[in-house]
This record gives C-alpha cells, sequence and structure tokens, in this order.
C-alpha cells in the first residue's frame, strides 16, 4: 500500500460532533484507508472517546475496531512564561 | 499477594482534581498497590487523562507506568425514556 498512515489523522476540535464522526467513517469507506489516528488535547480527550466509540459502535460495526490507545503530556509555557502542562490522546482505529 | 485488584480503583468525578492524584499515588506509597485502575466516564474522562498523567510523570516517575487503556460505551435509559450513550475509559497503572 503506497499511502501513508499519516494522511489519515483527525484533529479533534470545537466543531460539531457528527463533524468528526464523518470525518473518519469516510476516511475508511471512501478513502480506503487501513487506520484512522483521531487526536486530541485537553478538554477534547472526552470528546474523541466520544468519537472513536460512536465511529466504531454505531457506523463501522464489525468493520473497524479499536487498535490501540496512547496517552502522553505535552509542556509548554505560556504568555505568562509559566509552564503549562497538557494531556493528549491517540486513538488508533484499525480496519478488523 | 492475597490482595484483591479491585481493591485499587479510583473513581473520577467533580472532587478537586489533587484529591484523585493523592488517591492514586498513596495506593501505590502507602497501602502497597501493584495496580492502580482510573475510571472514568463521559466528560470525566478527560480528567482521567490528567490524573494518569501528573501521577505517572511528577509523583510516580520512574516508578509507576501506564500498562493499558481501555475505552467502551454504556448505555442507558433515561427518564423521558430516551436511549443515552455514554463513554467510558479505564486506566491501569502498575509499578514497573
Amino acid at each position: 500500500m503506497a499511502e501513508n498512515a499519516d494522511d489519515h489523522i483527525v484533529f479533534v476540535g470545537g466543531k460539531p460532533f457528527m463533524n468528526y464522526v464523518t470525518g473518519v467513517v469516510m476516511q475508511f469507506t471512501t478513502q480506503g484507508a487501513a487506520e484512522v489516528v483521531i487526536k486530541a488535547r485537553g478538554k477534547f480527550i472526552s470528546r474523541a472517546v466520544d468519537i472513536a466509540e460512536v465511529s466504531t459502535k454505531r457506523f463501522l460495526e464489525n468493520t473497524v475496531t479499536i487498535k490501540d490507545i496512547k496517552i502522553d503530556s505535552e509542556e509548554f509555557e505560556n504568555k505568562e512564561q509559566k509552564l503549562i502542562r497538557v494531556s493528549t490522546i491517540e486513538i488508533t482505529l484499525a480496519k478488523k
């Protein structure tokens, strides 16, 4: 397969919920992705989990499964030079 | 080891953030837990990830690591008999 796995990433933010679910489902169904990675930071982590669950259980049942889940932290300085830590998640969905 | 792994579970809700981190750290340090499972539902999932990250990276660095992460859904009827789906997470921390 010539395609790059990096092409199939969904970054979760504040757009309407179903935009992200549709994004995930379309990558599997019309773009032929073997894997899709859902990425989120901070408060959007809960949403990323919802998107993974709805995509795999309601729309791609029996065809796509949760392959891997990674959590991590990123640190950066805010404008007051204070060190801020934010959690991140990466949920990898894969065709069965 | 006679102890039951079920004894070492932290359910994440709306209490102050550090209560949960202290709970996790104490189970490893003073209660001798080999594993602690952090569980959360819905919007508290982001918080559960924060708690796991702060516990392992700031307080239990080099001694405790993230062993497993599971996500799932629960369905239940609300008082209007509507079927509601809520996502869940279980993060297992273990001594290295």
